[in-house]
């Protein structure tokens, strides 16, 4: 049994009843699992996930996660937030109910999270106020609006102070100096978004709890070693942020980054405490996160300290995972609101709405950066066919558009990225940070229109089209989540990122890369039913 | 600066806005306190102190604390609650608003502490849920009815129940395996009673919280190399529990601690954390603890982290005490209740009522510890005149005589001790764990009679009487704490301690060795005043 206040494995029984331990030592149970030869370990917290980057409903989620240890997540339901605000987040609170996984949730602090970008929902003070009510919010959720929090903007600080003595989660890449101490002078207390020693070290030494981030999106575990002694122990955790069905399936959830962090040359039981002890205690969550009298039952039981690989899973004092098998009967999914399923509100587009004249011999073009989602502002000259702009296979450059899918208006914004590597066809997706409009990006137009009115007819997913092969994802509620499990949503990942392999793409994760693209909040060029957006200035930016 | 987050220095400025830190870099401000050479710590926080034993009020105490670099204390106002229950608790709760040190509350949780001795008060589960609502109250205090939690008493389990979320602390000194199990699984989380590492490690597994005590009555800090490592460094606190005004004055207060863990061999910033962060942590007041933004601006500036030399002190961004010189007024004493006033009630006595008859060849006596307030069961011949048991200077055994001071009965209870030293005259006081009757110790009839109407007169206090000669110190306020400044209560003190030791004395600290005796809760032997009671069987055990 692992003793994360000491750091080290103890040979005795853990004695259990109803859902909380109650002893360590020599006991003898009604019920006995015999767990001689395996580790036993908290059961895993993650501290910050956006559980739409998984495309799974909170059912399926738990399904695939529970046989990785994970026994709690602290969900930013960001995504869906955006797409249908209030009505969004108390979906994705019913439906995470009674699982073998404990959905904890913050509120989303920043919905909309620009004003040049079209989302549907607004969520006000007086909605985080409502939704901190609710037994299983734990805080307000990471926030970006770090113009707001430093010009004291009024909307901002009142969502702060509704917070009360809950917890606030920040995100802040690259804030430093006397920006970054007002930022936590707000009472902000975390951030996941270092991705330098240096920056992490700032953030700690201003008492910002620090979360590592391993997802699917953004790597940031190789700081770890640099970020760790015994004083920071207690003030780091990993989080996943956001992981896709993908890597769920075949890379495992926080279990991976344990063996990451073990790689790295870190402690195995200081890697567990980072998720376990340390998260619990940055959310106050005083009964979560240790095998000690007092604490719930989650616990996980795993080979060893190197592969982690999980065994057996009790949530709650419950054994809900044991050996590859589920031991204990999920509840039926959830239904959706209808407002849910009829979420993409946009008109079927011919190919001649992607067809775009610009009168300067170059333009701004977004420059993929790879393994980050940051993106560079190249200027670039374009060839074009009778007058128009066009994609240039050999350069690498493809058009991307987004399409507004919220209010009906079918606006258009245009512009150009350079990276994917595509060369033939259009790939695109209802999935889209942060407003989650319809974003396409392709080498001609009639394989844009068609992967559009694709996506339209799917009311959400991810398509990808051209020389007449296809392949999609239905992502029906919310154009976010599939109704299916992580099995089938990975496979209909894999065979899209097959065919787009196919069609040249090269880049690790062109589906996360491209979720990014529009969100006008992260350096330096986006794109959104506006157009090309400038980050730093907040523009739009002409093609 | 320190940083406790990463155990380094930093050389910046500290930023403060109204009462808290807003910024660590380079600042310009309206005011400027130059602190250049020196070191810029958290202000100390004393996670576990009866404010009585210090016998001074809180105005007082912050007095002669702050210059020590307290800022704050979790204060366990055990004494007064049962000698004055409610109204007591609330005069201090009163007495210690608007002072340059915080004060905060745990409530009692164990009042009256047995049913073997005759307190004034008894704080019901109703009483402690009013209290719990109060401002400054942080948690119910060190639940010391161990068989109470583990029998599931109906009144321990409603009050740990009423104190929800909050903190409940614990205390139980020696307690292991099952028991220990059971009393965590309670809710209890911290301890303070520790005495041996293996009783530390033990504590530490089960996720105890574990408060190393360096008082002026229990010394466990010798412990701490043996249980520090970076896994248990955030689970490590340094209190005091008792200090007296001698020990405040001539020692220092948690400035001590510090000195003590250093020349131990603890890194300077860890030992900090545990006066600082580490409390702060277990208390959940986050806002306290350390120095970064969004903390209170409680600062306390060191020459060094070896003397630990306070030279300036800020409390919520005040500066309150400078190179030996307090900055700012304090506010006018709060005048204590008159049932605070009036609180010995007992009539005046002859030597008569001193003389005790046996039948008996040898009776039960108190053998003290040195160093511990433990007592040993020793079964020794007494001498006997006209009849009556008799002190034997000779052989160090002095009769002790406890005295009910509440109710008006005059009960006296009589025993034996071995191992003041004293061969003549006769000592006692009002201040007597945990009912707070009269208790004296003495070599004859008449001057113990002397010294309990002394202590009469003066409606409590401490006082030594013998050959003609006396020494006293009023402790008017419920018979435990003066109106007086702790340089006064010391000199009283060390007036009394001269006498003493020109009677014989010899133990470093009678007084606080006195006070322990009639608690009836530890072991072996006690007296009250039903008699000698043996703990372990909670009877009275016949002279």
């Amino acid at each position: 049994v692992a003793d994360l206040f000491q750091g080290q494995l103890r040979p005795v029984d853990v004695a259990i009843l109803g859902d909380r331990i109650v002893g360590l030592g020599t006991y003898q149970g009604r019920t006995t699992i015999d767990c001689a030869g395996e580790v036993l370990l908290p059961g895993f917290i993650d501290g910050h996930i956006h559980l739409e980057s998984s495309s799974l409903t909170p059912l399926a989620f738990a399904e695939a996660a529970v046989p990785h240890g994970t026994t709690t997540v602290m969900v930013d339901p960001h995504e869906i937030a955006n797409v249908a605000g209030l009505r969004g987040i108390r979906y994705l609170l019913q439906a995470s109910a009674h699982l073998p996984l404990a959905f904890c949730f913050t509120v989303p602090s920043c919905v909309p999270a620009s004003s040049l970008e079209t989302s549907a929902a607004r969520l006000s003070a007086q909605d985080v106020v409502a939704l901190l009510r609710e037994p299983r919010v734990v805080g307000l959720a990471e926030m970006m609006n770090v113009p707001g929090v430093l010009s004291g903007a009024e909307e901002v600080l009142s969502k702060i102070v509704a917070t009360g003595e809950r917890v606030i989660d920040g995100h802040c890449p690259l804030l430093a100096g006397k920006d970054l101490c007002a930022y936590r002078a707000a009472g902000i207390s975390s951030d996941h978004e270092s991705s330098m020693v240096s920056e992490g070290q700032e953030k700690l030494s201003l008492g910002f709890h620090l979360m590592l981030r391993c997802g699917s999106a953004a790597h940031n575990l190789d700081l770890l070693p640099s970020l760790l002694n015994p004083y920071s122990l207690a003030h780091l955790s990993l989080v996943s942020d956001d992981v896709t069905a993908v890597d769920l399936v075949h890379n495992g959830h926080l279990d991976a980054l344990l063996r990451q962090a073990v790689s790295l040359g870190v402690e195995p039981l200081q890697a567990v405490r980072m998720v376990s002890l340390n998260p619990a205690h940055h959310f106050g969550l005083r009964q979560l996160g240790a095998l000690a009298p007092g604490y719930q039952a989650d616990i996980v039981t795993v080979k060893d300290l190197h592969s982690f690989a999980v065994t057996r899973v009790l949530k709650a004092g419950t054994l809900v995972y044991e050996h590859g098998g589920r031991c204990v009967p999920l509840p039926p999914p959830v239904a959706p609101p209808a407002c849910l399923l009829r979420s993409v509100r946009a008109p079927y587009l011919q190919p001649e709405s992607f067809r775009v004249r610009s009168p300067r011999r170059e333009v701004a073009v977004l420059g993929l950066v790879p393994g980050q989602i940051l993106t560079r502002r190249l200027q670039l000259p374009l060839p074009r066919e009778d007058g128009y702009l066009r994609s240039d296979p050999e350069r690498d450059i493809a058009q991307v558009t987004v399409i507004e899918r919220h209010t009906g208006t079918g606006r258009l914004g245009h512009g150009f990225v350079h990276g994917f590597g595509l060369r033939r066809g259009a790939f695109g997706m209802s999935f889209s940070h942060d407003a989650h409009n319809l974003i396409i990006v392709g080498m001609n137009a009639t394989d844009m229109a068609e992967v559009a009115n694709q996506l339209i007819a799917l009311q959400g997913g991810i398509a990808v089209c051209g020389e007449g092969r296809s392949a999609s994802l239905p992502l029906p509620i919310g154009g976010l989540l599939s109704p299916h499990s992580a099995g089938e949503v990975s496979a209909g990942l894999t065979a899209i990122q097959s065919l787009l392999n196919h069609f040249g793409v090269h880049v690790s994760d062109p589906l996360t890369a491209l979720s990014f693209l529009a969100l006008p909040v992260i350096p330096e060029l986006r794109v959104t039913d506006y157009g090309v957006i400038d980050v730093a200035s907040q523009e739009v930016i002409p093609l």
